[in-house]
């Protein structure tokens, strides 16, 4: 089997960390593995497995060797400077940051979704964001079925979607601690705030989950509006979707339906007291899926709850799965 | 001025304490007040200002003294069983409980939105669900405005509206200790579970939120959805509402509006990170509403972020706020 060269860059990142992890577990076929950061981390020792890695600053010079794929998840503003140089050299870079998604040069991919569009990249593919994946994993194979009409998210967003000091915020929280990277206290708080205002009162959050999944699935057109919350969880996301569908459907059909699609987990049996819940969620790949019901305000309506580790299938594992679909005949 | 005999059943628990807290710090006109509660609490003192009261057992001789008003917070099997009975004798009953609301010889009032109602009373006023009022009184406004077509409710419900069991599961929980109130951990995590399921998978607390809503604006045919949600958060319950109506509206004027309605504050100036939360809810009467914005996704729609207190303005208060309409002119 052929084994490729792979780099991370923003290796020492709670989602970069993730990437090594989980390009080991799935046994990823490794030749050279390489792990990137900034300067202030270069020297630093990093896991893979049982070796150590050792952390090298990410420059332009990164790149001249020969690295297959690069998994950048480094923030926005040093994945626009680096990931063209490293495409240039022959690198595909999949990017976990939000500055390409909307690239019209940059497929915008979740497996379980729209895995045909990784063919289109010109080097450069994006990761969606982690409250987009999990909602469309769960409302692809919907609309295919009953065709979309309108999308109204509510979002219970886990502090880790902040990096390693939203996590500390939570976990200092409640020793009593300010908080350093959220603008307010989070422990024992919720926050209707996550990445920053735009003008019209939206934030940036919100908007990357309507365009987002408007670009996943393929209709520009779609109806979708957004209010995200980030809650004192310290893993997963959780999501209060509210579908509205063009075609009529039956709701024991339609939970059949979710059983049955790829990379989603059903957990439905309220008398059982059997839902989604964050805390069972995190360290899993899957996108579980329950309290599915009939939403009677509308002609052909559905409200779900949707839970996912946004570590692992919001940013690392999404992101090792598009390296294995390019892989995949080579 | 005229003072009243005045009763709390179920003065131990969260909610009946509060209601005297209230009370006292109302001002309201009391000539005697009573505390009741259950067996296990009789002899009990509690506090009402100063003073201590000494807690007696509710009983079916409870009501033949002369008392005017008894505010209920003992559950609503409790409730059914007394209630009635008090009111018999002639005392008038605000009840805390869901035993009532629904009934249709029973008004169901937030003073700020139907203090009328409070009129065609039988003897038994009742209070709404929490989640339910501090909805009303920020959707009241926009209803008479702009007329209501459809609502999606996504609650973020604080551990406080499960009482000290709920209040205890979450400070145990941090120190890893198993829930005793709810069925699975809430330290970290999210129930989508309030109250019971319903065989149509609808929670009861959903429910409460659809029927209640609908009785106290008066409107039986309004569209109405929601998915309740219990959050890792001590007290206040956060609110995303999504609102579709009937006529345009003009987003300034629709936030001033809402800026002068009774017992409304309007916090929503993102650029200066300002909007409700619930650790600065917590302890305040007022019912908090942020996040205003047009909703893109229908002809005439907003989503709006609307935080109380639970056991205040959700229970205690809006109890003592009908008392204090019943005592008016006499």
């Amino acid at each position: 089997m052929k084994k490729f060269n792979v780099a991370v860059a923003g290796a020492t990142g709670m989602v970069g960390r993730k990437m090594l992890e989980v390009l080991h577990e799935r046994n990823f076929p490794v030749n050279n593995i390489y792990a990137f950061a900034s300067y202030r981390s270069a020297g630093n020792k990093i896991k893979y497995g049982d070796k150590e890695l050792t952390v090298e600053e990410l420059t332009e010079r990164s790149f001249d060797r020969k690295i297959d794929i690069a998994l950048f998840s480094a923030g926005a503003s040093t994945s626009l400077k680096f990931a063209p140089i490293a495409a240039r050299k022959g690198t595909i870079v999949i990017d976990n940051s939000s500055a390409w998604r909307m690239d019209k040069l940059a497929p915008l991919v979740v497996p379980e979704v729209n895995p045909e569009d990784v063919k289109w990249n010109k080097g450069i593919i994006a990761n969606p964001n982690c409250s987009t994946i999990q909602a469309v994993v769960a409302l692809k194979p919907l609309n295919d079925k009953y065709k979309i009409k309108r999308i109204v998210y509510s979002t219970y967003q886990s502090v880790s979607g902040a990096g390693m000091g939203g996590y500390m915020d939570l976990e200092n929280g409640y020793k009593g601690e300010p908080p350093k990277k959220f603008v307010h206290p989070i422990a024992g708080n919720c926050l209707p705030h996550i990445d920053s205002f735009l003008p019209d009162g939206y934030t940036k959050e919100e908007m990357k989950m309507v365009n987002e999944t408007r670009k996943i699935l393929h209709d520009e057109s779609l109806r979708i509006t957004a209010t995200t919350v980030r809650v004192p969880v310290f893993y997963s996301h959780s999501e209060s979707i509210n579908v509205e569908f063009e075609k009529d459907f039956d709701i024991d059909e339609l939970r059949d339906l979710l059983s049955n699609s790829p990379g989603v987990v059903v957990q439905d049996d309220p008398e059982k007291n059997e839902y989604p819940m964050p805390i069972y969620a995190a360290g899993k790949d899957e996108v579980f899926v329950g309290r599915i019901r009939r939403d009677n305000s509308v002609n052909s309506g559905i409200n779900i709850w949707v839970v996912a580790d946004n570590i692992r299938k919001g940013a690392a594992t999404n992101a090792v799965q598009i390296a294995e679909i390019l892989i995949k005949n080579k």
